[in-house]
């Protein structure tokens, strides 16, 4: 099912760009659980277009309605159902997307998969709008994860040679936490930002794009919820990640640093803390051993490649006609989605973690 | 459940590492498929401890014993069960695991989430020796695939900062993959291979592990399978990748490298080759987009730590009496897993995509 | 996940009673399916309350807005999402419900599920109300299916010791099936019909209700589809049509009376029919052998309990204070919701053999 | 995946009836589990064919091997493997069953699923045989649930017309439980048991074969487990138990007779018992409404149809040649296989119990 996730909790992503309207069911969630739908709406704004000129300038309300699912502010135990309507979509832009593929998106493989029956009206169901429903549910997941004190963080990483500074996955705070959240640009290094502003303009200006890495990490998740193998917080993590858009990696720690470290480099040694915790010294592992928890954070780097969607010429194929093409894309795109893309990372990971702590009876 | 991987074909991995036997139950292959014994055994050769010093010095013949499943060697379609007993296990070398916890290892997370009760001895069910199960079944889809002109190919890709030359994924061909497998040592470069083995050596002999980076890429895969969002191949293959002991990272095409590029400079321009072929110039994407394949090879990298069992003595908890201590680890392991894990990774890859050609109705 | 069923296609449901809206998302479906919403509305109509007083007083117009995964008539192959607005709800008579159980209903299981955050409105997410979005996603697959010469019909086997003329499932044609579904009261025998219908009222007019027994016959499903033991055709219908409300019992071909006959009685004779087809000569078995269709027309029986909402005075108990209670229920109710369970029942099996078709690769 | 059981818990069963071994793997149990293996043995040895004349003559020691997830009698939490060897088996007999068709077995439909690879000796997966690991299975859950207070009992509650003394869900005890599994012949009343009896050795007299109905009850399941629509317990119920070879119906509670009742008759009436517990008068729902738990007995009826493995000739077809035939079933088989169905039943039941209180966090 392709747009089903189901471990522990389920969601289910419905919708195309143009469509009527795009929205998410989220199944087996714990009933009672408060959900405050002003801060649900702040973070989405923060995976919304930007008023600056680093995103799309397509504008959408974003608006989710809860068709179900809460009853007088908290949760009933059924399904929740959202959807938010589409609006301010320019249909007309697409139309030659039903022969020409652009590189570097599904343009070609949907119309193989769904034989040219896809809408292709903004990307249809590939688009990277299918995010909102995601962030929408992540919001949820992340009320009810952070009434038990855990917090997930992201920011990014690395953009076209710009760091940030990293997170210290050992010392990061519940404060620091919301203070970077608070944070227009998700970036923790001022400096920083003002560089990579920059590059992304320059890409916009060159009608170009940008990537980047997310870097997450949550704090506060108990130790021992899990499984080995293929029931892994990675597994379980990876598996929603990789259904975001524009994903293409995945390290867990200081994942393929580590694959060049040797073993007593790399292991993390454990100690007992002042106040009798099994803690590790340094976070190598990122919080995960054998598919579960160790209590120390749980720590991520994603990385998403450059928007497809550029309005350079570009040479392509015709796939109806079989033949080879030259392709300018039209439309209103983001020169970099990357700062949209934190919170629908963060949102991944707290639906994955969500699904875990109910699988292993944690909540 | 901690080891049921169920996408399109499922399997079902089960043992400890000094239990009686360890096994997988391969469930919803296509019937009437050739299954060649000789080969299956030839494939998990590969993965089985080195004669020379590279691996572990633990002696497994690892010959699976076909249960069900196969007939006058074809499959029945019904389920396909195979054992590998146990042999060699000198568990006397474990007791202390019961308390002290192998920085880096799952003795501690093991011990939280089975409240004590799982089997520490040589790791149990978080030992690196039920990738054997998962290499028999990674053999027998292998086969599959092959019938139809698609295989994958797996190699060291990096190890302590030493490279072979990565595959061009593009030209790969059939020929190069079969010599490749050939090698005793799984690196395309004769240079390359010297250096890794000097480095394995000198990790040993210091009493130390290395990891290393490995390369899969997979020819012939057909265009237009696959599913966008969460039912994709980079979904399915994640969801059975992070099952194997050890990884901590994977990236599809040019993965973390395609964060630092210009859209530009990382979309793949498609063009019609002269059999009338749709194909991209370059393959950044690694063979999937939007979850489908283009119908160029699927590529990946897959990180590998180091393994985490190391005699040097480590500073670390004995965490039933929750106080600091030091541990010596015993027993006879691997300096360097990598050269192993390449066909375990090619295993993973080739279950995931055998069960998206089933799960698309394609096989 | 109590209301997601996945399995070949998916359909999530969602909704509670008296909420904004109850719906469902399909995934899964082929692409390039044209659907007739006029065709879809009119199997609908068959489950909505009659204007007659056989059914609730309640008078919803359950007109479902497709939101997702049809454009210009043709799915799309994304996630179909249609939503049926709740409207007529008078939620003050309920408010009883959240300590007093109603017998033979779910207030009070759903009060300790859901730790009495459950919405009680008109039974919330356990309303038969939910059966409307299953109904809607029953007739998108049968259009599908019939598209294939797969037609399921279905009628009031029995009501209160009253029999409808049982299908001759052997002989059952297409028009007979569209015959049937032109009755307003799902039943073949015009005598029976009125014996029926003068016994629900007179249970409507003693304030009670009654049961009955759906039969289900499906014409034209290729023979060779299905599995053994966990993954049959009963199976997978099983799990579906208990989804039902107030579905107590299932049986396939002859069912309960099979286990009274002799084995040389009850198995089914093959022969080869003069168009070289291989059939039964009768079909006790339901057209299922070893969880595989025979080719022969699937057949089976449903129980309905009566509904357990009745204007009687019930002895019950006070679940909040746990003490003894009394209680009569308000509201509008359906003295006999077995006319509308047939659409019902009828979508269960549709969905069940649709996911059937597409797991097997036939669609 | 056909003989693949996820919900809570997963068993994933192999083996074919002439091949090397039959087992199962059970994932996802609960670790620190004592599991008795004697008491396994006792409950296997229910379903081992009965040394009078009841059941078949082939004669299987059925002596289960646990390979992995059990540690000095206990669980581990990792996947606990058993295996049991084939013995005693005549593969001569089954030769024409590669193209004569069996009416009511599965051999034309298993020929058509597998296109003919499928392995028919015996019957291959078909076999009521995997009903042994079903049971094994079914026994270790058994044990974890009575640990718990939870208790099932089966018995033959009708076979051809006779009768047993039905269960009072309502006052059943663990004594009666333990008392009615002492009896080689699972009937609570002698002067059925004989009747019974003579009935089989009528039908094995004559070449013939004789169907019956099971009635299960559980006592001591908590109220409050389990979930509306598609995730109740008699959606888990039945997922399993219709992987029982012959089952044909299965109804909960009174079932198909509540369908003939008013709701004033068939709604029990809810009462607070002296000890302070809510409990119903009567027990016509089986102790599930809306698919959850009420506390009171579980309780189901399964139909089990005829073996159609019969001696006597029937008139049948040669389905390669498509031309009509003439067969008599060689080999050994039972006359009634109700009697061994009944802790074939009981483990169904235990298996999806066991499983629902994992996935509520109750155990």
């Amino acid at each position: 099912m392709s747009s089903l996730w189901n471990n522990g909790i389920s969601i289910s992503i419905f919708g195309e760009s143009h469509g009527k309207a795009i929205g998410v069911v989220l199944d087996n969630l714990p009933s009672g659980e408060t959900i405050d739908m002003d801060a649900v709406l702040s973070f989405m704004a923060r995976r919304a277009p930007k008023d600056d000129l680093t995103s799309t300038q397509r504008r959408e309300k974003d608006i989710p309605v809860v068709l179900s699912g809460v009853l007088d502010g908290r949760t009933t135990g059924a399904p929740l159902a959202a959807i938010i309507e589409n609006s301010d979509a320019h249909s007309s832009d697409y139309s030659e997307l039903k022969e020409l593929a652009r590189p570097g998106h599904a343009d070609y493989t949907g119309y193989l998969r769904y034989h040219g029956f896809n809408d292709v009206r903004g990307s249809g169901h590939f688009s990277g709008r299918l995010t909102a429903p995601l962030t929408f549910a992540g919001a949820v997941c992340a009320q009810i994860l952070e009434r038990r004190d855990i917090y997930t963080a992201g920011h990014i990483y690395a953009l076209k040679g710009i760091h940030d500074a990293p997170f210290d996955t050992c010392a990061l705070s519940k404060e620091d936490i919301l203070e970077l959240r608070s944070h227009a640009f998700p970036v923790i290094d001022q400096q920083a930002e003002l560089l990579m502003r920059s590059e992304i303009e320059r890409a916009r200006l060159d009608c170009n794009s940008v990537g980047g890495v997310v870097e997450i990490c949550t704090i506060g998740f108990p130790a021992g919820v899990g499984s080995p193998m293929f029931d892994g917080l990675e597994n379980a993590i990876s598996s929603i990640v990789f259904g975001i858009p524009a994903v293409k990696g995945l390290e867990f720690g200081i994942g393929f640093e580590a694959a060049q470290l040797y073993g007593s480099q790399n292991n993390d040694e454990f100690y007992v803390d002042e106040a009798g915790t099994i803690k590790t010294k340094t976070n190598h592992h990122g919080g995960i051993l054998g598919g579960i928890s160790t209590g120390m954070p749980i720590s991520l780097k994603i990385a998403f490649k450059p928007t497809p969607s550029i309005s350079k010429e570009q040479k392509t194929v015709n796939f109806l006609k079989k033949e080879n093409a030259v392709l300018t894309v039209r439309g209103r795109h983001d020169p970099c989605i990357v700062p949209r893309a934190v919170p629908a990372a963060e949102s991944a990971v707290n639906i994955a973690l969500l699904g875990q702590m109910v699988k292993n009876g944690r909540i």
